[in-house]
């Protein structure tokens, strides 16, 4: 993978100085298209061997760009905030929004890559960190991204020799430090395990492209080039010209049994029942999320289900019990301007909880799978897509040791009936129907059929589905806060 | 001011069961309209002594209101996120959107009493803080805002047989903390500075409500009707009913003579002097970007000028000497929908840098004074106050340390028309030059009135404008560096 970029490729400095000013106009050229129609982002990866120059490629892009539309985000160590959530979820906020180009200086690839020189995890964890990233970056060119991945490479001998340059003049000594020769002494390992992430990423949507980084006028050149050509060919084909190619969604079962006809939605408890059972339920939530070791965790919970299911009422039974200090309710209503530039997940990512913090979906992701699909707003190829991304982005949440808890709550075509009318009999609730419930309605069967589907593609181990019968509000509420607390308790056991 | 909070003011349970659905579904009819509506935000801040119950009253209005449309803002310790940037910041972030209503547990108020209290401060230094907090309420107000304050107040005997109490039942003794004892040692000092605290903030657009806290049923259904009452008395009135009380803008001079027009033009430098000026200004700033102390302090550039004065190509010879991991340009554009749905500055609060960051603002917050004021895009009094409000932003960047360099970039009608000419025939430029710059520069003078009445409000020893005379570029380059080191400099001389 590295042989062409040990062959001493140099270029002179009288055709640096020929070629540069071509390179740079195209590029901003290129650039201004890009802003103009603010259609996808461009995410540049600068990865490669210490000494290999990317900060001073980076530097340089900016030089050759317009600065205002770029993006610099230097990747070094997570701040706290960022600790304290998923691994990825500083990489999803520092995503450049469509019509700008983000340059990553230090990416996702960085602390896999470091982790297992140094030995810290295996190569068949390495190899499943890959995998997620690859699929991470496959989301990203099918939400419509730019993905460019550069890999400045330098032979051990040049590497040494690199670092001796810069530490000869003490206005570059500083630049060498005890880390980059402790790497140094550890190149061949280096070597070995980044030619392994290389190709188990070089995809055809993301392709790495390696430079050798010897000579800085062949680095500089190759890379503005390898931009500037990605570019072109991106904003000439347009928006999804290469279709993403999805399998068409699997027929119903032939005996039209579902999980959803089979829930057993008379179960209901009396007022006594409930009045007895509720506080008890609180108390113990309460009691768990005081608990010392929730402070290492973190809570998702999901709220999905047909329309006067409930789920209002629901979320306000679990909060009840929590201190207003640590949770969050997330309404998800339509996407703001600032997340319609941004790939699907990213609204969602936003308000992934802190450790020790809860967030309360009310809808969610599965809107794609759901209303999205549906309601034809999002084509067949993008929302079948969509459920794996979704085990994808819980998979990432739970490993990182957030809890998710994903509730559907049904109730049949009758007692949605009977609730739209009552609703629109009290001037108090009248605000909670309108035109677009009665319309929802008749569409019943489609929206069972996306529900057993959602339910059998995204119901997994590490993050179930609870279908929950919600006809009688009280067992609905009773089971939900049961529910949460298992899922909770089951955690925490499982803490240290 | 707490002697109606300390009679003893109690309810009934009865009375209490009595009262509180009512108060419920009014504040929750009064939250529907607020969210219908999106027109202003809400912002309770729920203060008090220890003991008083701010946290239950959060929690309970949670229980009371629709929870997703609260947002609970709990300000303990502040991140390092929010630590490396100025105090005001992590106020800003956490400000709630039109529509929503935001919940302060903890707030601007905590640090100064506290501070006060443990003699920290001075009293002249708390007093100059509840000024600018003062200020900073009245800007929300002015922004549309509706601002609540509470206080919850107990004597020292019931906050000593409060807390023990809670003390007596193992399921509240951990409530009760070896800082809260500590505190209530302090408690006629705490009384004292908070007396003082919120009779310096008691304003007629954000008063206090003091509540006494000895009754739990008083104290909550104080606080519900505080709200209620607060909220549909807004809703009532509509936004803007009252309107900002403002004095017209100052005559021009009458000689006409101004700071612009006795701006030299004709400064320049020859191509020779550029060359040999340019690199070794920009070899300075790069060092004094990487001296130790340039950690403890952030810089702010804020370019304005002329439409094609030359702004985009100055900052590019900024950014050429800095590393790109620690700067960042912020093109101003048109604000987004979720910077719509806040208060005017705070689309440049969340782009303020960290310690040891550069933020390079490419035209800036002075848009309200200039563009929005000659185009009449924002009423009189609203950019009359916007004066006093950048003042007030800038000294809280200035007091945390960070360098705030203001640019007027300064060319000639006639230096301008032949820019606009010329990027009218070079391809490469066409895309900076359309129908609105010629609009703009029928108003020139207009404009140069706007910048003269800019520069006599807002250039401060804190954070001085600097008018550049641009007419020659390679001057103008020249200078603005000068201007960044001098300025850095002076900075990293002041810091230990």
């Amino acid at each position: 993978m590295f042989e062409s970029a040990e062959l001493g490729h140099a270029v002179t400095r009288a055709e640096y100085d020929k070629q540069v000013p071509k390179v740079r106009k195209a590029l901003l050229d290129a650039q201004m298209r890009l802003v103009e129609q603010a259609d996808f982002p461009v995410i540049l990866l600068s990865g490669g061997v210490d000494g290999g120059g990317r900060g001073e490629v980076v530097n340089l892009l900016l030089e050759w760009m317009d600065p205002r539309y770029v993006q610099v985000r230097a990747m070094g160590a997570p701040s706290d905030e960022e600790i304290a959530r998923p691994l990825m979820w500083r990489f999803w906020r520092a995503l450049p929004p469509k019509g700008k180009t983000g340059v990553f200086f230090g990416s996702w690839y960085t602390e896999p890559i470091v982790d297992r020189v140094y030995g810290r995890v295996r190569g068949a964890e390495l190899s499943r960190r890959l995998a997620e990233i690859a699929r991470f970056e496959r989301m990203l060119v099918d939400e419509g991204a730019l993905v460019v991945k550069v890999w400045l490479h330098l032979t051990k001998k040049a590497q040494r020799k690199r670092f001796e340059k810069l530490e000869s003049s003490p206005a570059t000594a500083w630049k060498v430090t005890r880390q980059d020769w402790k790497n140094h002494e550890r190149y061949d390992r280096f070597r070995e395990v980044s030619e392994r992430s290389l190709r188990e990423t070089s995809t055809a949507e993301a392709p790495w492209t390696v430079v050798e980084a010897t000579d800085p006028h062949y680095r500089n050149l190759t890379v503005g080039r390898t931009l500037l050509d990605a570019m072109v060919a991106r904003l000439e084909r347009g928006r999804r010209a290469v279709p993403v190619r999805a399998a068409p969604p699997p027929p119903p079962p032939i005996d039209s049994r579902n999980v959803i006809e089979e829930l057993d939605l008379t179960r209901s408890l009396s007022d006594a029942q409930y009045a007895k059972k509720l506080p008890l339920l609180q108390a113990r939530l309460n009691e768990l999320s005081r608990d010392r070791r929730f402070r290492e965790l973190s809570v998702v919970f999901v709220f999905e289900g047909n329309d006067a299911a409930g789920k209002g009422g629901a979320i306000r039974r679990l909060t009840g019990a929590l201190d207003a200090r640590y949770y969050d309710v997330v309404p998800i209503a339509a996407p703001t301007e600032e997340e319609r530039a941004q790939p699907y997940l990213w609204r969602f990512w936003r308000h992934v909880p802190r450790r020790g913090h809860v967030s309360l979906f009310d809808r969610s992701w599965y809107g794609r799978v759901l209303v999205e699909r549906v309601e034809g707003l999002t084509p067949e190829p993008d929302w079948m897509r969509a459920y794996r991304e979704i085990v994808d982005f819980e998979d990432s949440l739970v490993r990182y040791g957030v809890v998710v808890v994903k509730l559907w709550l049904a109730i049949s075509r009758e007692e949605q009936l009977a609730r739209f009318r009552s609703r629109e009999h009290v001037s108090f609730k009248r605000f909670k129907i309108g035109p677009e419930d009665w319309r929802n309605r008749k569409k019943w069967s489609a929206y069972e059929r996306a529900v057993c589907d959602m339910v059998d593609r995204t119901s997994t181990d590490l993050a179930p589905w609870h279908l929950v019968a919600a006809n009688d509000k009280r067992w609905a509420r009773v089971k939900i806060l049961q529910t949460a607390c298992d899922a909770i308790e089951k955690a925490l056991a499982a803490v240290e």
